[in-house]
This record gives structure tokens, C-alpha cells and sequence, in this order.
């Protein structure tokens, strides 16, 4: 490799989003990718720009958000990953380390991402979950949810599952691969496997689906809020500290 | 009940210990047995002492210990642990309250005690595991934790397996009934069942055997440990995060 050239770099980053207003720099916050790219910046010497897959919310948790950046000095990228952990709190560790192509690139060539949304179903949330769980109190019918999460697999406009986009999208339509529900003693989770999310899809699925899950609406109501293609006060934001980015996939 | 003859109570407490001294009252730092008499005497309007099974060290976490204390004022076990709920910081939650007998002694009432050591047992710890796992990255033999473990069930005298205790105890024999080793994954999870425990005794085990699977004693070294009866700096201290007080059993 030539000096000259720079190398590109894919990093598998895991973080728990409690203390961190998100993910993209902003103003006056602590952000997942400012400390990031503080790190890389103590070792290399120089600002380098962190590309994500995408962002993830206040309080948001990754098991695998996946970034790319190019370095010109040449560094083994096992090397990078242990002194990047040297240096990054422990609530952000580098799990993976890999050369990548100069034409890959993190959201771009991502080809699927799947989140997994955490509830603590029981009287009480035990306070080890709370960071981590959103907690319901009420038993949840995994039945009915289950029923509702089938009419949202495929390709549809999940515009009424978005929260006010501020950036204007192409299109709101997205294609959902998987919507799995499993459970684990008190906690529940939904597996949601898709192509590209709107602003805040996820957790409005989630708080969708536990709604039908209290038994405050029916799974068949999922239909018509579809086609309605419009946000309504009928769908919820569920908390964010259920939610976690947990892999994003490359052709 | 007439109001002249003070009500017991039992509650079954859960907490994160990351934000405490521990659980016994001290000077100039927060403690879990000082957060609930706080609560405890927002509500009756004097102060309460509550006594606990046992003291948890700094960092130490509780899925289910167990208090008592006497009021005079009658209050319905359930509306108590919703009105303590209300009151207590997130980190700790009454998860059970009931009557007891005036006879009933939390600490000396208790029939067996039951700890869990958390490992998270990968090259990284997960972000969103490092408060509630010590992080062991070599990996670890079951098969000789598990043999080293079955020196350990019974009655012995665990002196070499207890930390310099503070206080003067009439014996260092105690019984372990159960010591199971499981694993989910990178978790790995020691299981400790005895009649009582010395100061960091579960602590110590789960140090020595954490080096036992780390290939760096063998599994037999235990027997000569355990029948020397005194503290050597072969059996280190396992960190706090990874240890939770489960349970406490009562005839």
C-alpha cells in the first residue's frame, strides 16, 4: 500500500447509548460518534471523519453499529482495534477490525440491518434492566402481537410507523424481512430484520405492538393504520433504552 | 393489630449496586440500607431501622435480598411496596413486602443464602454488560471450574476462601450446598448455595476458580487450599460487578 493511498477501515462498534445523546455530533452533547472520532484523533494525530450505518437516538444501545473511515498511515486493524479500546470509555468498545474496499461504505452499502427491541414484562422492572429494557407492566398477549407483527413483514409504506422525518425521504416505503417475537423468562423482545428504517420506525412498531399486546387495540387495526400512510396518536414511540442496532449486513 | 404492639415487615429488595457503598449505613457515601431508610421514613414520618440478611460489598447487586423493620402505624404489605416504589431511586425496588412474624429476623432467620458470579467470558466485554459481568478474556474451562467446584461443596472450613475479616466470627466452617457452574454464550455464571457466608467468601471462590479455568492452578490445588485454612495470594478476590445476591431462604 502506498503512503499515499489512503486505506479504508470497517470497525464493529458496540455501545450502551445511556449516557450519550446518540449518535451523530451535535452541539453541546456528548455523541457515540464524537467520542469515536476523539479516539481516532489521539492516535493518528489528526481529525479523521467516522462514517455510520446510520444514526441511532438518545439512549439507543448497538451490539453491532458498523463505521468506516480512511487512514493514511498504515495500521494492522487488530493493532487499531486494541489501542482504540485503550483509549474509548467502557461504554464504547471496538469489537471488530477489518480492512474494507476503497467503494465500501457503511450506510451505502448496507444491504440489512436488524434492531432488537427489549421489554421487561412483570410488576416490576429489576433494576439491573432498566438501562436496557423498557419496561410493561401489564401481561402482554404474544399471541395478538405476533398476529400484528405478521401484517408488517414485506414491502409497505411505513410512513405511519415514522415519526415526522426532519429530512425529507424518497420514499417511505420499506421492505421488512423479519418480525420475530421471543421470550425469555420476563423479558420479551422483537427481532426486526429490514432493508432501511425510517426516522424512529422501530420503536414505533415496538410501541404499536405492545399496544396490541395490552389488549388496547386489535392486531387486524395494523391494516388500516398501513394504508393510512399517516402518522396517528394511535401509534406510541416506545422508550428508547429498549432499542438496540444489532448488525448491519453487506452484500 | 392494636397500634401499641409494632407490625414486622419482610420485603424482598433488588438493586444495582454500581451507585453504592454497599449496603450498611456509613459516613459520606450513599448505601442501599441508608436509600431505603430514607424512603422508608419519607412515608411514616420518623426514622425506621431496617435490618438486612447481610451486608453486599460496594458494586455488589441484589436480585432479591431480604429485610425486616417494625412499624406502629399498619400499612398494607402491597400499598407499602408500591409507596416505597414511588419513593426509591430507580436502582433499587421492593419486589415482594409482606407480614412477619415478630419473631422473624432477617439475617438471623435465614436458612441458606444463594449468590450468582457473573463472567462475560470474550476477547470484549459488551458495553452493555460491564456493570453487572467481571470480564475474563482467556477463555475458560468448564471441566476443570467444575472440578475444582466439587472440592468446595459441603462442610470445610473456608478460612483460605475469606478476606481478612474485620469483624471476629466464632467459626470459619460453613456448609455450601450447591456450586453450579452454567453458561449462556459468553455468560458464564457460578451458582453458590450455603448456610452462610465469610466476609468476600464468594468473592474468593469465584477468583480461584476463574484462575482454576484460566489454566493457571489445577483443579486438585483446591483441596490443599482449602485444608490449609488460611488466606494465600493464590486465590484472588473476583471483582464486585459480577457478583449478585439472588436469594435468601427461611425455614
Amino acid at each position: 500500500m502506498s503512503k499515499l493511498e489512503p486505506q479504508r477501515y470497517k470497525l464493529t462498534v458496540a455501545y450502551d447509548g445511556s449516557a450519550y445523546a446518540g449518535w451523530q455530533i451535535q452541539p453541546n452533547a456528548m455523541t457515540v460518534q464524537e467520542a469515536l472520532q476523539t479516539a481516532l484523533k489521539s492516535l493518528v494525530m489528526h481529525a479523521v471523519q467516522i462514517h455510520g450505518s446510520g444514526r441511532t437516538d438518545a439512549g439507543v444501545h448497538a451490539n453491532g453499529q458498523v463505521v468506516h473511515f480512511d487512514l493514511v498511515k498504515d495500521f494492522a486493524p487488530d493493532s487499531l482495534r486494541r489501542a482504540l479500546n485503550a483509549v474509548l470509555p467502557a461504554d464504547i468498545r471496538i469489537l471488530a477490525s477489518a480492512y474494507a474496499a476503497p467503494d465500501f461504505h457503511a450506510r451505502k452499502s448496507a444491504v440489512a440491518k436488524t434492531y432488537v427491541y427489549q421489554i421487561w414484562n412483570a410488576r416490576v422492572l429489576l433494576p439491573t434492566r432498566r438501562l436496557y429494557f423498557a419496561h410493561v407492566k401489564r401481561e402482554l398477549n404474544l399471541a395478538a402481537m405476533s398476529e400484528a407483527a405478521s401484517y408488517l413483514i414485506g414491502k409497505h409504506d411505513f410512513a405511519a410507523f415514522s415519526a415526522n422525518p426532519s429530512r425529507r425521504v424518497e420514499t417511505t416505503v420499506r421492505t421488512i424481512s423479519r418480525l420475530d417475537i421471543t421470550r425469555d423468562g420476563e423479558a420479551i423482545m422483537f427481532w426486526v430484520r429490514g432493508d432501511g428504517f425510517l426516522y424512529k420506525m422501530v420503536r414505533s412498531i415496538s410501541g404499536w405492538l405492545i399496544r396490541v399486546g395490552q389488549g388496547e387495540c386489535l392486531p387486524e387495526r395494523t391494516l388500516s393504520i398501513l394504508e393510512a400512510s399517516t402518522r396517528t396518536a394511535e401509534v406510541p414511540t416506545a422508550a428508547p433504552q429498549g432499542l438496540f442496532l444489532d448488525n448491519v449486513e453487506y452484500g
